[in-house]
């Protein structure tokens, strides 16, 4: 049984004479102007596999446009274009109006504009693809990281994992975090400010989709470097940490934080640009020479292979 | 019932800032430099709506591509980039090596590179975003067309509605059509010399993806005008009409064929490099300002309305 990423590279992984960047990143660059890339990327959500069946279709529409920006937001760019497909069973007037609300507020909210689409029938499935543009020297691949550079990552891990769980009643958690879990889970909220911010004292950056670990391995992989964690400074809520639920946080997917390297002399400017700003920015690793992945302090052996694989045994 | 068009028009049709021309046409445009804009497409084939299941998984790799394509070259644009999202219930080895070769086959065909993607796991549905570029002058816009506007048709009509009734066992026609009509249906080739050629003599285009009159209306409704039809004209191969299926010809969808409207004073032009170049193209109306569609010695009322919608009733 082959995964996504063995299906990309056998099937589909050709070399693009024209772009920038081709397949193999969070989005697609290819020139702009002389000073910008444009960055383009497609996320797809299917009903059972992305969302479950109940879920508002507000908030569907609103996580259609987010996890395309957070992929856009991962490259160092700005949101600018989305082209919306939707294949639906009939046309629901009221699924259609709260899944339009959602993905508009989630369009205002980033300045995102729609310009195109495709409406057609079929089992319920949305994709999106967006169109950003960053400055050249800003631009965030997975193949920048430098050895020494320090691993930061976005907001919390492992929030949409256990707001799966949650929805799924299969565990149980205090209010303020089920609310913050499903908030998490159905609409996710990338942080533009932090890209904007600190995108340019960066090296390289990937959007946590598959799980922290796997999306750090892609890092890695692409560097060709290894990584040090150190697990006590990971962003994981007690609850998780109390209730040994830590592998949701390394390995749950639909995270749609950021993981960004840079380098060690950046480390006091982004510290005081995250006090300033008050972003939600942790400090959780080092870059290393040696190929591997290692966490401290972290009870089981760390599976790197692991992470959300849409056709992994499960 | 909402019909597609509906859906667009009252949930998603919002107008853009900064886009030159936004949902509404077969392309967005937006700036690329001073001479050129971007434009860019989006399409999705499902299985069982837009694909039978049975269906060569070459030419459904094909055909997702060459539909986008369609739209690109309807707009007077020449392809450069795609996107593809693929939505499969298991990763079947066989059926993405038949698809993915189906689909760079057209790529290579059309100079278009694939830079980007999503695989997941759904109901098998194919979504493909198609970016290219084209000369400010030579944008072809639905809402372009002029009064006396003689109107061209590429190719043959109604051949991949006649496949669709063949591969159903609906009809049988001849050996020759019912391979061609097959070809019409799952691997269309529009041909790109045409727009090449005359797109610069052209004031307005559009692809039929829904039916001849469903198109051709599209063309009027935006260029508030109306259109003559000269019923004996139309490139409508004999069997259809010894067969009395005209219908398939001017209701049936999927021909992926380009309409094309253009002033009198360029006729003789574009007649010279049809003849040079050994074009499909036929001259088979002209636009009025009455704004009815009219077409001549054609024995039933035309149904305006008609034409493939998705979620129409059947």
């Amino acid at each position: 049984m082959k995964t996504e990423f063995e299906i990309i590279e056998k099937y589909f992984n050709k070399k693009s004479k024209r772009a920038i960047k081709g397949i193999g990143d969070d989005a697609a660059l290819f020139e702009k102007d002389k000073k910008n890339y444009w960055a383009i990327s497609t996320d797809t959500l299917n009903e059972k596999i992305h969302f479950l069946s109940n879920t508002d279709p507000f908030r569907i529409g609103w996580k259609a446009a987010a996890v395309n920006v957070s992929d856009i937001l991962s490259m160092g760019a700005s949101p600018l274009f989305a082209l919306l497909s939707i294949s639906l069973p009939k046309p629901n007037s009221d699924w259609l109006d709260k899944f339009s609300k959602g993905f508009f507020a989630c369009c205002k909210k980033y300045k995102l504009e729609l310009i195109g689409g495709d409406t057609t029938k079929g089992v319920l499935s949305i994709n999106v693809t967006i169109l950003g543009d960053v400055n050249k020297k800003n631009a965030l691949l997975r193949s920048g990281a430098q050895i020494n550079d320090d691993i930061w990552v976005t907001g919390e891990l492992g929030l949409a994992a256990l707001g799966l769980e949650i929805a799924k009643q299969k565990v149980m958690a205090t209010s303020t975090l089920s609310k913050k879990s499903l908030n998490a889970l159905e609409k996710p909220t990338p942080d533009e400010r932090i890209i904007e911010k600190i995108s340019l004292f960066c090296n390289s950056a990937i959007d946590i989709s598959d799980g922290f670990i796997s999306d750090l391995n892609h890092i890695l992989v692409a560097s060709k470097v290894g990584a040090k964690i150190y697990f006590q400074d990971l962003p994981i809520s007690k609850w998780i940490k109390n209730n040994k639920k830590e592998d949701l946080a390394l390995y749950g997917g639909d995270d749609y934080q950021t993981i960004l390297t840079a380098p060690k002399k950046m480390r006091f400017k982004i510290e005081r640009l995250i006090q300033k700003n008050k972003l939600s920015l942790t400090r959780v690793g080092q870059i290393t020479n040696n190929r591997k992945l290692l966490i401290d302090h972290y009870e089981k052996e760390v599976k790197l292979k692991k992470g959300y694989d849409h056709f992994g045994k499960k």
